[in-house]
């Protein structure tokens, strides 16, 4: 394979120059650079990119961390992540820690390693690791606070606090949330709020879980469902399609006889029979600001501490007044 | 932070000695080791990846190149490749293509500089690119077969083959297949073993699609479905996640009215009611096995060409005899 020296000689320029023509052009005279980008070309080089990380400090790569690829947050929140990334010339590496915080810490010094800046979605490492890891390398935070990192929260507390009013002034007091992963962030800010409306509103709020967020899951949740529960608030689509079906197995109509709804709008709950009514969460663009955030540090620029994204409920028909209510 | 010329002065040595102690300790006395070896520990050097790879060629990271992280298959694949790599002390970086063969090549590019082979699944590019790639770099390929490069398979088709012979058995003769995502090389061999399947016993085989694999694209396909089919087999558990949900909205009962299976056993199908008939697929066997493919590679030892993972048919409720065939 040719060597920068190689592309030097054909070029008829030093190293250096050779160097700086494919590092950084602005330095270099339009004619050189063209002579030097044209010996690259003829001569196949490719910069070896353990070479360039050497002389430029750069990779032009972007680390994410995620906890597991089996969740659906994360396919629209990489594909987000890496539109935004490629926009500014950048490449996404993708490590996935299966929730185990020595393999989360593991993999993201090995893309510390690698590349520029690192991207941690929701990760199970404790506030001290991931300050400590911040302070030794350019981090944003995904789905998690941690004092003032940097960090891009998709704000379904708050939108999931609307789902309850509304389940609310539709007249239902007793409800059941279907909770997500155990030691989830973002389940433990949800059950929180929920909780708090549930007390203002002097209703019921029984929490059901921690669950994997998987449909077979939402069938097991079905079935342990009380059966005095009008509405049913779930901590993904997939617990909810699974939820759907495992009501129908056990001849439960939704809405007639409890109300569903969930707390990301992923998967297809529009499309069901009935559509659900669910909170549109903005994942892609979570991964998109991540990664803008992430590009800013890199570029020194000022990074606000927390970045929220609002989320927003869309009703559909599978929220309904408790029709029992009215005899019970 | 310590560099390995702090090193090598802490332990009194040359920084040729420490860096042989730290990377190829064999070729030094094992006094002179641990005394590098401690003085790297005290003062927390970490050799830089890039500094690494230019003195030992070697990184410890194996790329991995998916299309899409929205489709399931690809969650306990990468399990399966990490887990693999890991016992053999590597790390594993994905990059994700989108089903784009521009990405995937400059994807494949970065990640053959950062790592010291490359697997890519269901990959998009042409015969001759992945040729090509594969005479630059150690490179496996999952479930696509280009000539006598190194690939591991997953054997869908003739699972599927065997669980369409389960349904002419039970004297199905109109079958409907509702196919993957166009261009797929899994879905073709699939469409091609069925349809020689169907000529053979004269029965009707009918593809629909293609359809992008999810529970959406199956309730469109539960409206598609011919009224005249008296089976379905499709594509993925997802796809069929959602012909079921979208059969008992139409009304169509599985299976007294329609049977159903899946060509993947991925998600949730024996929970399901009725529990549904599908292939059971080695996916994370499949993803460890490339990675020890790979690494047969990077050793220089002989790797067989394909390797054919078996999948093997489930029985379940949701197949059995057409009850509408005695009247008709």
């Amino acid at each position: 394979m040719a060597t920068l020296m190689d592309v030097a000689r054909a070029a008829g320029v030093s190293k250096a120059t050779a160097s700086r023509a494919l590092q950084r052009p602005e330095l270099v005279a339009e004619a050189t650079r063209l002579r030097v980008l044209d010996a690259a070309q003829r001569l196949g080089f490719h910069p070896n990119a353990a070479a360039r990380a050497l002389t430029t400090g750069r990779t032009g790569l972007v680390g994410l961390v995620v906890p597991t690829l089996s969740n659906p947050f994360f396919a629209p929140l990489v594909m987000g992540a890496q539109q935004t990334a490629e926009k500014t010339d950048h490449h996404l590496l993708i490590a996935v820690s299966e929730y185990d915080p020595t393999r989360e810490a593991e993999l993201a010094d090995r893309l510390a390693e690698q590349a520029d800046g690192l991207i941690m979605v929701t990760p199970v490492g404790t506030d001290t690791a991931l300050r400590e890891r911040a302070r030794r390398f350019p981090l944003v935070l995904v789905d998690r606070q941690v004092g003032r990192l940097p960090a891009v929260v998709a704000d379904t507390a708050t939108g999931l606090a609307q789902l309850m009013d509304h389940l609310l002034d539709q007249g239902h007091r007793d409800i059941a949330y279907v909770s997500g992963p155990a030691g989830s962030w973002a389940d433990g800010q949800r059950s929180a709020i929920l909780t708090e409306r549930a007390e203002q509103a002097k209703a019921r709020l029984r929490v059901l879980g921690p669950l994997p967020p998987t449909f077979d899951a939402g069938i097991e949740a079905a079935r342990a469902l009380p059966r005095d529960a009008t509405a049913v608030l779930a901590y993904n689509s997939y617990l909810t399609l699974g939820l759907l079906h495992g009501l129908a197995a056990a001849n439960r109509r939704v809405p007639e006889d409890v109300s569903l709804a969930a707390a990301d709008d992923l998967s297809s709950l529009r499309s069901t029979t009935p559509p659900v009514t669910a909170l549109d969460v903005p994942v892609e663009e979570v991964g998109a600001l991540a990664v803008t955030r992430l590009i800013d540090l890199l570029a020194g620029r000022h990074v606000t501490v927390t970045s929220r994204l609002p989320s927003r409920p869309v009703l559909r028909a599978s929220t309904a007044p408790p029709a029992a209510s009215a005899h019970r």
